[in-house]
């Protein structure tokens, strides 16, 4: 039976500048907005902020992006984004997020990224220690 | 048999506001490459600007992003973006891509788009009218 | 004596999205930031969203902006945006601001914006009709 | 009399993702386009590329911006960006700059910079050595 893995919420404002010619949220943003729900979540859920990793000369890179897209989140809007690890690898991470508007909890998009570790000396992908493993097993 | 699609090339540029803290390209912005890429194919390939598609009163969404990562692009470096129509359907397309650095051909990343083509009163996906599939079979 | 108005005030974070490859906020977001303060303040001080003012047939553009860098804000700083009308034209208001980081009050960024109101109709400027001089007179 | 110094050209075109809510450039791009052109004249004009800064342990930051916009670019629209070094201080450098249209000749928005260099251990201004001067004086 696989490990049932804790699902952490951050919440986020579209800004003015998220907005493109189609009146709603660009695309690429939303990986954006992923991205700065990881890192707020990696310091204030798992306790192990991104500079502790670069402290440590690891750092992060996306292997993966899937995103399917359901309704578009408009200027102004809040919205949750909430992410949860799948499955940790020998040297990486599957995360599975949803993005919901914040009044009325509707589905804007979701998906999930394949995040690999990486030494940051040579770039190349290093296996993640036992108690890392254990910090992002809650 | 499935038809075959032609693959079309755009050029473009790495900025310097597409780098992101890790001194390369901002994972996101390989989405707005796409993107820039296939405005260019529409006009300069297919015949058939995004214009005229407004004109029509019909637009394109992102359906879903998929986006496999293989190596960072670097400040100034030159690169192509190769794109291909893979599957044409009643209301959309899925776009294959990839990214090559210029100089060395080497990949960059790879996946694939779905596109559904919608009205625009109303947001909702619009059927392909046969003469655009045609201009787009090519 | 030229009226004196009221400073607004809008807390915003840095997001991961924002920083550059020198490790600090991108000089380009600035003008995205004080553009999202202006957004919340018209709707949550001056009560007279932008919405409004498209309903109206009007539109702001910008005709100057001018920013002075003091110091850098981080990844992940909360900072305050501070929002004044210096003047307001026949057809356009000028609008100084000062960004502060918000745990130590330390200076960021100051300048102004000189905007225009457009007719959209025509995209040429527009008088600004007297009620809403006035509600943007507090 | 002052030394009159050249002004180099750049070419670029707009994508997709720089137009905004406003159906034409978001106005921070036009920050990110003379910074563009910056870098693309340090390499090619002054033969003195910013990746040589860096080596010797020198970096730049913008201590002003000033923006006046006169016209919108629009979707997928080549233009110039024009620069010059208007002053040459102890520390920095003011660069003047105007954005055309490449088809028109037309007057996008002009402007200028105020750079200082600093030392990237401490990111302090540093004074500029006199053979940079000089290659930057042409």
């Amino acid at each position: 039976m696989p490990p049932v893995h804790s699902v952490f919420e951050t919440e986020l404002q579209v800004r003015p500048d998220d907005i493109d010619m189609n009146q709603h949220v660009h695309s690429s943003r939303y990986i954006d907005y992923v991205l700065a729900a990881r890192y707020d979540q990696m310091a204030r859920c798992y306790k192990m902020p991104m500079d502790e990793f670069l402290k440590l000369g690891y750092g992060w890179v996306i292997r993966v992006s899937h995103i399917e897209f359901k309704r578009p989140l408009l200027l102004g809007e809040r919205f949750l984004i909430r992410t949860s690890i799948e499955e940790i690898y020998k040297d990486g991470v599957k995360v599975s997020f949803h993005i919901v508007k914040k009044e009325t909890g509707k589905l804007i998009c979701d998906g999930y990224f394949h995040y690999t570790m990486v030494a940051l000396e040579n770039g190349r992908a290093a296996e993640i220690p036992e108690w890392i493993v254990e910090k992002y097993s809650i």
